[in-house]
This record gives structure tokens, sequence and C-alpha cells, in this order.
């Protein structure tokens, strides 16, 4: 069933592709310090960073702004990359004309349009894992305190 | 791009059948206090409960016991089952038979056979939502305090 497990390298190509992949989504987890969260969002991988577009009123943000930390999945269950980042700014989609262009051309829709309630929160990832079976949960970790390990 | 959004009836019907589908995987949020965290689990529904089976000392689990809430979804990032829910017990597999049972009867592993570091942490949802798309967002409330609403 379970193919050959990848390499670490292999798992850093896979990994950077599926960031940057047209229509990037992502399910964020953060907290209240109570209960978590847990929503599905568009990103864009914009250098090195995650930026995720939403209100700025929503949980996701309030947590983040509150607590600083996001824990991030993408791809499916069987195939994931697991991101833990940190918040490093929030800024209005008006004011973030580079990420809001690099967002618009990744995805299917430009946050900049959806006007003033949104914002952008930039995440800086901290340890990045990739794993699909249990085969490959050893060596699934390629990021650590920020720094890619290959 | 979107379809017409579905009734509360069709999300309902379309919700338990994702929740009892051969070989359900769920993406699982809780956090200690401070950080969020998250992780694919497999689960079985098992008299309107959902039964994860992972390690008695993983996070989540020590999460749960001291924090007694989920947030789990169902599905991908535009199709979306979320539920909010309570922990109402752990139990060793080898102490399970009923919920051992069912789990590997609808999924294609068996935790009784993982033996002893595995337990079965059963949920009680309280609030379910489900949505594809941005029409959705509005009837996707499926279940409150417990109840169906549909």
């Amino acid at each position: 069933m379970a193919e050959q497990p990848r390499t670490k390298e292999q798992r850093k190509a896979d990994t950077l592709a599926r960031l940057g992949a047209a229509v990037a989504d992502v399910w964020v987890a953060t907290t209240d310090g109570v209960r978590p969260f847990l929503v599905p969002l568009t990103m864009a991988w914009v250098g090195e960073r995650i930026a995720l577009a939403t209100e700025g009123a929503a949980p996701t943000v309030r947590n983040l702004q509150a607590h600083g930390r996001a824990r991030m999945a993408l791809g499916g269950t069987r195939d994931v990359v697991r991101i833990d980042a940190v918040l490093e700014r929030t800024i209005p989609v008006a004011e973030a004309a580079g990420i809001g262009e690099a967002f618009a051309t990744q995805n299917d829709w430009d946050p900049r349009e959806a006007g003033p309630p949104y914002v952008f929160a930039v995440l800086r990832p901290e340890r990045i894992e990739a794993w699909r079976e249990e085969n490959e949960l050893r060596g699934r970790l390629l990021m650590r305190d920020g720094v890619w390990l290959v």
C-alpha cells in the first residue's frame, strides 16, 4: 500500500511545490487560550512567508494577534505538510500591493477587491514537517527554528 | 463556478455520509492553552459520537484531557464539515470491544492490533457546520448545543 518513504530532499521539493501551487488552501489552527479554532483559508507563498487573507475581525486574526502562533496543514490527511508559524504582521489589503499582487497571481480571487474588512496575515514558518503514511513519520522534519534542514 | 447552495437537509445527509464513510480521516485541532495543535487522525462514527484512535500519550489526548474540547474538520477546504466536540471519555483499545469493532469495520486498520499505547478518544459533537464555497456560508449551522437543527 505505502510506497517507499521519500527522501528529505524530495519532501522539501514537494512541499515548496504545494506552497506555491495555483489556488493554495490551508487549514489554519489557532487558539484563544481556551478553545481551539480551525478554518480553511487561501494563502500565498511570498518571500518564504505565508500570507493568509481573511477579515481583520475574524477569530483567526484576533487569536494570532493575541497569541502569535498558528499550526497549519496543507494537502490531504495522507499527504500532509504541517507548518508551525508565527505572526509577523497583519496589513490591510489596500496597503499591501506586493503581497496582493502575489496573492492574486497564485489564487483564484483577489482580496484587494474584497476591500477594507480584509487583511493579509503574514506568518513566518518556524517548523515544517511533511509525511504521507506511517512509514514517512520518520524523517518528516524539514525545517526547525526557521531553518531548512535540507 | 459555485453551484446552488445546498439545503440544510442535504447538508445533513452529506455530513452523515461523510462521517460514516469507509476510511474516515479528520483534522483534529486542540490546544494546550498556549499553542494550537493540529493532526490528522482516523475516526469512526459510533452512536452519534466520534471515536478517534491515537496513542494515549499523544498531545491531542493530553490536550483533550486537560481542556476538554476539539474542533475538527472533514473533507477538503472547499467542501468542509466542521465539528466542535467535547471529550466524553478515553478508553484503552483493549477495553473497547464495541468501538474497536465499529472502527475496524469502517476503516482500513484496527487500533486494537496496535495494542496498549493506543486509546479511543470518544467525543460528543456539540456544533456541526457544513459548507462548500462562499455562497454556502449562510445556512451552514446544522447542530447547536448537541441538537440537530434539521
